[in-house]
Formats: C-alpha cells, sequence, structure tokens
C-alpha cells in the first residue's frame, strides 16, 4: 500500500477539486499538478489556461490527458501531487481505444511507487438513472469499477458534497 | 454566519422533505414554509395544494417561485422558515433569466439576516453521467455550486438517503 | 421491526453487491440468494450465469425476478438471506404493471417475518439531473420511496461508494 494517498469522490461542481487543492497546500510546496482535461476547442482551451492562472504560484503543471502514468513516475518522487481528475484521464483512454486492464494496472504501480503524499480527485457518476446511451453505460461502468480498486489502495478516502467531507476510509 | 442555518442535500425522494418538516416542527410554531414550487398546469396546482393539505396545522405557505429573499425579511425574524426548495427557486431564476450573481449575493444576505432558525432543503444533482443537453448541465453546474455557497454559511448540513442522515457539518 | 435487516444503498458499479456477499459470508452458511435480475437475452442469460460460477461455493441462489416474497417465506426461517437487487424487483414489478401498493406491503410482511439476518442490495438513482423520459422519472420516484421505506424498517442502513460504507442506521 502506498504511504498516504487520498482519492476525492464526488459529484460535478461539488468542490472536490476546491477541497484536494486545500488539502495538498497545506504541505510544502512545490505541488504538482496533474492535469487531464483534454482542449479539444478554443473554450475548453481558454478555460484550462483560465483554472492555471488562477491555481495560486508554488504549482507545477503537467498536461498528462494520456500520460499521466509515466508523470507520476518522472516527477521527485517525494513531492506531493494532486491528479485532478482521474475519470477524464480514463474517459481519454476509453477514447483513445488504449487497453484499459493494462493502464490502469500501470497507473496502480506508479501510484504505489510514489514515496510523496498524492490527491486523485474523482467523479461518482453512477448515481442517476441508467443512461439510454451504451457508451455512457460502459463509461459509468468502467469509472465506477476504477474508483473501488483506487478506494483499496488508498490510505484515505472521502466523499465531497456542497464542499464538505465525509470520511470512507483513513 | 447566519445563528442556526440548516443545508438539508439530498436526491430525488430521498426523504429530504419530511426530514426537515420534522426538524422544524420540533420547534415551538408557528412554523413559516416558503414553498418555490410553480404551477405550470392543472395537475402541477393540484399536487401544490395537496402538499399544502398534508402539512399539519401550524404551519403558515408563502408561494415564492421568485419572491424567496423579498419573503425572508418580511416574515418575523424569530420565526422558524422552511425553503422547499432551493434547488427549484434557482430553477426558476434561470428560466426567468435573473441576474444569478445579483440573486444569489441578496438571498445569502437575508439568510444571514434572519435570527430565527432557517431549514434549506436542496438536491443534490451532479452524481450521475454528464447530461448531453447543454441547458442541464449549466442547471447542474449552477445546482452545485449554489450548494457549495450555501454549505459555506450554513451551520448544519445533512445529507439524506432513504430518509436517513449524514452529518457533512454540524 | 425484523430482527437483523441491512439495506445496502449505493450507485452503479459502487462495490455494494461484494460488500453485502461479503457481510453475508461471514455468518455461517449455507446462504440464501435472492437474484432479481430477468434474462431477455442471451447476453444477459450469459451474465447471470457467469456471476453463479463467481459466488463460492454454500450459496443456494433463487431467481426471483418477481416471486421474491414467496421465496422470503419459503426458505428455512433462519438462514442467512441477500437480495440482490431490490431496485431490480422494482422495475420487474412496474414492468409487469402489478400493484406495486399491494407487493410492497406483502414485501415488508416477508421481511419482518423472517428470523434469519437478511441483506437487501438496492441502488441509489435520484441524485442526477431530472430524466426527460416519463417512465424514468416515475421509476425513480418509486425507487426512491421503497428505500424510505426499506431504511424505516432496516436495523442497519449502509451507503457504498468505491467499496466503502457510510453508515446511515445502526
Amino acid at each position: 500500500m502506498t504511504h498516504d494517498l487520498t482519492l476525492i469522490l464526488g459529484g460535478a461542481r461539488s468542490g472536490k477539486s476546491a477541497f484536494a487543492e486545500a488539502e495538498v497546500t497545506s504541505h510544502p510546496g512545490p505541488w504538482h499538478y496533474m492535469a487531464t482535461a483534454q482542449a479539444f476547442d478554443d473554450e475548453m482551451r481558454e478555460r484550462i489556461a483560465q483554472h492555471r492562472r488562477d491555481r495560486a504560484d508554488g504549482w507545477v503543471t503537467h498536461e498528462v490527458p494520456l500520460g499521466l502514468t509515466g508523470a507520476l513516475h518522472d516527477v521527485p518522487a517525494a513531492v506531493p501531487v494532486l491528479v485532478d481528475c482521474l475519470t477524464l484521464w480514463l474517459t481519454n483512454q476509453i477514447l483513445a481505444e488504449t487497453d484499459l486492464h493494462t493502464e490502469i494496472a500501470a497507473l496502480e504501480r506508479a501510484l504505489r511507487a510514489r514515496r510523496g503524499p498524492v490527491w486523485l480527485v474523482a467523479n461518482e457518476v453512477g448515481l442517476g438513472i441508467v443512461p439510454e446511451n451504451t457508451l455512457a453505460r460502459r463509461f459509468r461502468d468502467e469509472a465506477g469499477r476504477l474508483n473501488q480498486r483506487i478506494g483499496q489502495i488508498a490510505t484515505r478516502v472521502r466523499f465531497i458534497a456542497a464542499g464538505l467531507p465525509l470520511a470512507l476510509k483513513g
């Protein structure tokens, strides 16, 4: 089990990212930010740039829509790392038609190998009505399974609603 | 921070309104009910009337699909108030194309200004798959943001499932 | 109130079934499994068969898409029973156009009558955006109401996310 791995689960606009950032920055910096959002258009590029400007000084940002696992190996072993978010990373893997089994196993190894603390932000997407769209159903299933796997190796798990945490673990 | 402000979060048919009503009526009445549902048709008008008949004696009902903030200023400052629900009020503001920023700031001021206890019932709507519909996505984002803001000024926050509460705050 | 009734609530792929199975098998077997999934096609038949093979020895499986209540009366009164899941049973009742009021009252009586411990797995489906589809809205409402009713008679209620439990009751 990794030393210090926190999974921050929550819905859309639940305040999970802000909650995670506050926890990370309570540690001494610099903090490494693993951004998994992918800019498909100008609007998205602008939102990503804005989010980057909004973060306080002291953050080092890595754009890793697919290359998250490699980046976790590459950054200094003891620095605090925030991954935002795991669910977008999974979406990117599904759209890129990579082998999920292999990718997830490699991600788990990279997480376990880190010495410094890691926070993973993830969406809980399975609490609505069954989606009619087949791809949405598959994505929902894969996201739930991945949250369970990370929940197992995490030392702490929080569920966020209205910006406030419930402790699922640790 | 207001004296005594409770946010009751939950999904559809989670029992959040009944939970809130039970808390309110544990205080001495009369209790003021701020109803934000809007009757667009006869069926809805009948459901609202039925809900009104179902409430015990001792409730004073205010129909405030848009005028919630004014009503919070107008009712006696020390009486217990239940707002059901915040998410419908937000929907009504979005459909009426009012300035959300202004409306929400005014609502917060009205809540902070009250001396008596206030309960706000709200829907958590961000825990399903991303909606395909643009308006639904915007609504989901605004509802999540509003829940975070109210969560910040609330003294107590509860998440309800199957009629039972989890304490997020207080 | 029944002696020992646990409601396990959670989203899709939240790990609720695995959590429930682990609790059940911590009791001495044999354990009775009430499967409510209905095989409409070969793929579904194969998934059900696979799930059956995956369960450890010691399980006795009953296929009860509609006949759950009768089976609860028929199996020996003291054996541990797992119902997976209540929400599919409700879906089957809605599709079969039975009288829900009567069916749910009979189910409650059967649950209260059991001497041995019972686990009910159920989906929380009300935490997304309001579905556009009328049938989906009705299903969502009925599922929420049923969860509330079972939550009331249960001695323990757990909400599962990422395979981990939050205690709503007991």
